[in-house]
């Protein structure tokens, strides 16, 4: 086993990457202004589940669980919101 | 504090989520048979984030954590594969 926190920089690397990596997502749909290629189920069940996952970060306090998570949040509902509007394509 | 085993049952609950949700994402693309919209930085940044959330998983020995990000891995490069076969529409 490796010691703890090393276990924890890997975590925060980890939520660091799922994180960021929506913010490409999120500047080609404000760019192209089309989603007609995005699921609203995969965004909408994946925004419920980054939800759950705040909810546990908060329940067993941990601060990196619950910064990365609301950060994801955000992104994930700003991602979906976007979607909707251009469903359809410009 | 809630009791450790519901901060449990909701990391479980979470996990079924953001995994689950992938699947949409997938079926859609395999669908339309394009990804034009979907961005590859997104899903290559997603898939490094989720690959360190295993390890972080086997670190910590959390089976849920193992479990979740190793089905959504194969999710994430499923996607990515036909992302990149069907970047440019069909």
């Amino acid at each position: 086993m490796m010691p703890r926190y090393v276990a924890e920089v890997i975590g925060l690397l980890a939520g660091s990457c799922t994180t960021i990596s929506l913010i490409p997502q999120l500047l080609r749909i404000r760019r192209s202004k089309s989603a007609r290629d995005i699921s609203l189920t995969m965004f909408t069940v994946f925004g419920i589940g980054i939800l759950l996952w705040l909810v546990y970060g908060i329940s067993v306090g941990s601060l990196a669980i619950i910064v990365t998570n609301a950060a994801s949040l955000l992104l994930a509902i700003a991602i979906l919101v976007l979607s909707i509007r251009y469903q359809h394509g410009r």
